[in-house]
C-alpha cells in the first residue's frame, strides 16, 4: 500500500485523485488546495485542507500545479523523507531541491475535468534523485500505467515539446478549420471521419510516409486555387507555411 | 441498377471500384486507365481498357484521376447521354463542358490503396448541371453514403481547403515531431493516446474550447524553454508562427 497525497485543484490534480481512489493498492490520505470548491463533487469525500504544513503522513507527494507555482509550493511544504514529486513536463527536478527525495511522474496526456481517461494507456515518464526514489516511482507509476518509463529531464522536455506540437497545434489547426468553415457556411463535422482516418494511418506508419495533398503532390494549379479563398491572416499565415514546407520536403 | 464506368487506377479509383463491386445496386461495367498493373490483385477480374473510346454503354461515368488530367481525360470520352462526374473536391464541373450531363462526386476522404474504408462514413458533395443530373447523382450517391449533400463548387472547394488543414498539416505536425522524436532518440510512439484523446475531443465541443497548451495559456517560461530546444528549421518556424497565433488569441 502506497499512501500518497496530492497537491493541486486543476485537471492533472483531478485526473489522479480519481485514478489513485481507483487502485486497491493506493491510498490518497489528503488533497492540498487553495479552493475545494474547484474540486468535481465526485471528491468532495477526499479528506481536504488548504493549508500547506497539515499534510498527514505519506510516502509520495505529488505537485500537481501549474508550472510557475511548483517552486513556491515546494517551499510550503514541510521537510519530510517522502518522495516529493512534480507533474510536469517542461520543468527541472531542481524546483523540488529543498527536498532530500525528490522526482517527476509527468503522465503523457490532456486532461479535462469532464473526461475519465484510461490511465492504462497514459505512458508516464518517471525520474527521481537517488535509487529510492527511482525504486519507490517506478512501482508506483508501473501501479498507475504499464506504460511508465525512466527519463531524464532532457528527453522529458523533448517529450514535452512533441506533445504541443500533436496536441496543442494540431488542435489550434482544427480551431482555424472550425472558423474557416463556419465562415464559409460549411459544415465542420463533416470533417470528422477524415480527421478520425488521418490519425488511425499513423499508428500504422511513419506519418512522412503517408502525407498526401496538393503541396506534397506539387499540385500548383490546386495551391493557386486554395490561395484565391478569401480567409483570416492566420489561416493564411498557415496555409504559405505549411505548403512551402511540404513543397520543399517533396523537392 | 445502375451501370458506372470508372476512369482511373489511383487512390480514390481503387477505393470505388471495391464499393460499387460490393454494392447490389450498382455494376461496375469497365474500368478504365493507363496501366492495369497499377491496379491491386482483387480487381484484375473487372473489365479493363485503356482506350477511353471503347467505354461500354453505363448511367454513369466517373473520372477518378488527378486534377490536372481531368479535362484532358473529359476531351478524349465520346459524347454521351450519361452522367460524367469527376471526384475532385478543388475543380470545377466546368472542366467537363463538352458532356451535356456533367457534374462532380466528391469523397471527403483519404484513400490509400491497402485501407478498406466503410464508405457509409464517408461525406460526399455532389453537384449536377441539370435537374436529371441531379436526380441520378443523388440517388447515386446515397446508395454509397447516407452523408450525401448537394453541394455548389464554392463550398465544395472551401470544405477541400479546410480537408487540407485538418489532414495534410496535420499530418505534417506528426511528420515533424516523428523526425524530431528520432533525432532526440525518444519514442513517437508514446504519442499516439494522446493524438487519439485530442481527435476524440473535437467530436465533443468546438476545438478553440479545448485548446490547452503554453501559449494558450500565456505561460512565457515553458515557451521558453522549448525554445532553447535545438531543432529543425522548419519545426521553429511551426513552433514560432503556432505559438503567436495561440498568444494572440489569447489576448
Amino acid at each position: 500500500m502506497i499512501r500518497i497525497g496530492l497537491i493541486g485543484t486543476g485537471n492533472v490534480a483531478v485526473a489522479l485523485a480519481r485514478e489513485i481512489l481507483d487502485q486497491e493498492n493506493l491510498t490518497l490520505v489528503q488533497l492540498i488546495g487553495r479552493d475545494q470548491n474547484k474540486l468535481p463533487k465526485d471528491l468532495f469525500a477526499v479528506p481536504f485542507s488548504n493549508q500547506f504544513n497539515t499534510l498527514s503522513s505519506c510516502e509520495v507527494i505529488l505537485i500537481a500545479v501549474s508550472d510557475h507555482a511548483i517552486q513556491e509550493v515546494s517551499n510550503q511544504l514541510p521537510l519530510t523523507n517522502a518522495v516529493v514529486a512534480h507533474t510536469s513536463g517542461a520543468s527541472s527536478m531542481d524546483l523540488l531541491g529543498r527536498h532530500n527525495n525528490r522526482g517527476v511522474f509527468y503522465p503523457l496526456q490532456t486532461f479535462s475535468k469532464q473526461r475519465q481517461l484510461n490511465w492504462s494507456k497514459i505512458p508516464i515518464l518517471w525520474e527521481g534523485n537517488n535509487r529510492q526514489v527511482n525504486e519507490t516511482l517506478e512501482t508506483f507509476s508501473q501501479m498507475i500505467s504499464p506504460n511508465a518509463t525512466l527519463s531524464d529531464e532532457k528527453q522529458r522536455l523533448s517529450m514535452h515539446l512533441a506533445a504541443v506540437l500533436v496536441n496543442n497545434f494540431t488542435n489550434h489547426l482544427y480551431a482555424e478549420a472550425h472558423r474557416f468553415c463556419k465562415s464559409k457556411h460549411v459544415n465542420f463535422e463533416l470533417l470528422l471521419p477524415l480527421i478520425e482516418e488521418t490519425t488511425r494511418k499513423i499508428k500504422q506508419q511513419d506519418p512522412s510516409k503517408s502525407q498526401t495533398g496538393p503541396a506534397s503532390r506539387g499540385d500548383m494549379e490546386t495551391i493557386q486555387r486554395h490561395k484565391m479563398v478569401p480567409m483570416t491572416e492566420q489561416l493564411r499565415d498557415i496555409y504559405s507555411l505549411f505548403t512551402s514546407q511540404l513543397l520543399n520536403r517533396k523537392k
